[in-house]
């Protein structure tokens, strides 16, 4: 931009606003309304008053910004392009967008304490959101003595100190295995990751054998990763083990369809051979074919409550948990 | 934080660092490493030495961040949610972070100019990516003369002065239509959006009819918004109306889903009576039943290029394509 002879005043008289009120919009005030700010930063361009380099370093958002870190997951960075933490992180920026708020994904993906702390004190946010606990919860609760303003999405551990979003997992994993003792189901194989969030579904799942008098049987517990391949892979080498199932409690619905997937190509029918459960219920869950029966995680109601969390966080707010529902589609049959 | 007696001369004594050292890693310092800044940061917490207060307001990313923003489409802002972008949207993230960026999605959706530049303005973020043009292929020229540094994900458009990538759509739509041709398909429906994408595709579209003198019939060529529903009921009215059809050409995978779900609905079978081919091969379009045949967009790929448009802004750059491949899987038969 060339300069030219326009000064603060001329522009205040053309806005029909103070100088102060032209000084502070051009500096991004925070006082000043976004709409006032837009309508003298058009007039400082098209009288080619320079103001851009004399903007600050202002993030975005008007009511600022909400930092969003995926920590390592079994010893690495949680792939962004996973469907249910994508749509959480939508949900979260509907939530965010709704009050005029913008969200960060952080670059780092947090594997100890120091990394914790650099990510909740170098940052001009909010706060910050942590998607899923990984292996970090004492970590956690000593930052949460540091009175960083966190929140994080995951499980309620035993000694909590921190503020956590997320879902019953206990009784999400039982109701899902409950489901498949119902229709008649004993050989039920489950297939999960090995962070505390599919640890507790997994105590669900032995709880809810027990309570029907199933042996628990170590051959159909199956550890796997997040991803569609590692559930397709795992389940084929329990059908060329010989491993005789009727049922599969998923872990997440990525699980559950890699699961389908190596069941059909292994020749046995869902849900006639084997009644699949997932969890999450994400949109791949409604659109695959057959529908998936699976544990609704209302990532809606998460997005909401995680930046109410960060927001609103004068306010001591207890661990909160998201229903469970169980939603019957066509993958365990009637 | 209780004070204590510890000075920054302790400090640097216990780092083996010099006092500036220490004092810029303090204040966050550029030059300074993550590593050394957080052992540093540890010290000074171990010893009670305040030092966050005195944080500046300093991007989480040593390498700063990149703001994502989805403009307005069709008069309403894009929900997060849409598939396609959120898949973007994560590959964006992961080429940043492969970067030691950060990105922020901003809570605005441009309608106008002014929101343009308030949005290039108002952050100090190394640039500004837009998912979609809309209707602002004027504002983004006027925008280009500015000189932001910014890139649309996008239609390269006609007298187009600033950076864009995005798919071959012409290509891509001509591609699409000219399979379901070779396939014997004659009553080729056309269900898309009305942003510049979707119309370039719209014309392959056109071209590849004309191209094999099938007459263009405007009772088949149908305007949906960007949901599966909206493709789903549109679909179910064209049976509804009695339209006798035996292909689909869709400007989005979801769009694709939706029209199957309907046909289905309605007692046509995908393939053998109705052939359907999806745009941007999406993960929902590798897992659905039947898989969906369609135009591929990298979206790995474009996260990279799009991101490497903002980091290496130095250069100039022409608009970018992604190839436009023809991914075939079952949803049109053989």
């Amino acid at each position: 931009m060339t300069h030219s002879n326009t000064r603060l005043e001329d522009l205040a008289k053309m806005a029909g606003v103070s100088i102060s009120t032209v000084s502070r919009a051009l500096n991004d005030h925070p006082l000043i309304s976004l709409k006032t700010k837009k309508r003298i930063w058009a007039l400082a361009r098209e009288n080619n008053y320079p103001f851009r380099s004399s903007m600050p370093a202002a993030p975005l958002g008007s009511e600022g910004s909400i930092v969003v870190v995926t920590p390592h997951m079994q010893g690495r960075p949680l792939p962004l392009s996973h469907p249910f933490f994508l749509e959480l992180l939508a949900s979260i920026g509907e939530a965010a967008r709704a009050r005029d708020c913008d969200f960060t994904v952080s670059h780092t993906a947090p594997r100890d304490f120091d990394d914790l702390v650099a990510v909740t004190t170098t940052s001009r946010a909010k706060g910050v959101i942590f998607l899923g606990q990984s292996m970090l919860h004492d970590e956690f609760n000593r930052l949460a003595d540091s009175n960083g303003n966190f929140v994080v999405w995951g499980a309620h551990l035993p000694g909590q100190k921190y503020r956590s979003v997320g879902s019953d997992n206990l009784l999400g994993g039982r109701r899902a295995t409950l489901h498949l003792l119902r229709l008649g189901r004993r050989r039920i194989a489950f297939l999960g990751s090995s962070d505390p969030e599919a640890m507790q579904r997994h105590q669900g799942y032995l709880e809810a054998l027990e309570a029907s008098d199933v042996a628990f049987d170590v051959a159909l517990d199956i550890r796997v990763d997040f991803g569609f391949e590692s559930a397709e892979s795992a389940t084929t080498k329990l059908l060329t083990r010989g491993q005789d199932i009727d049922g599969i409690v998923a872990t997440s619905d990525l699980i559950a369809l890699g699961a389908i997937r190596a069941l059909r190509k292994g020749g046995r029918m869902v849900p006639k051979d084997v009644s699949v459960v997932g969890y999450d219920d994400m949109l791949l869950a409604r659109l695959s074919t057959p529908a998936l029966t699976t544990i609704q995680q209302d990532t809606a109601e998460a997005g909401r409550r995680l930046v109410s969390q960060i927001m609103d966080s004068d306010s001591e707010q207890p661990p909160e948990y998201l229903p469970t529902n169980l939603i019957v589609r066509e993958s365990c049959g009637a």
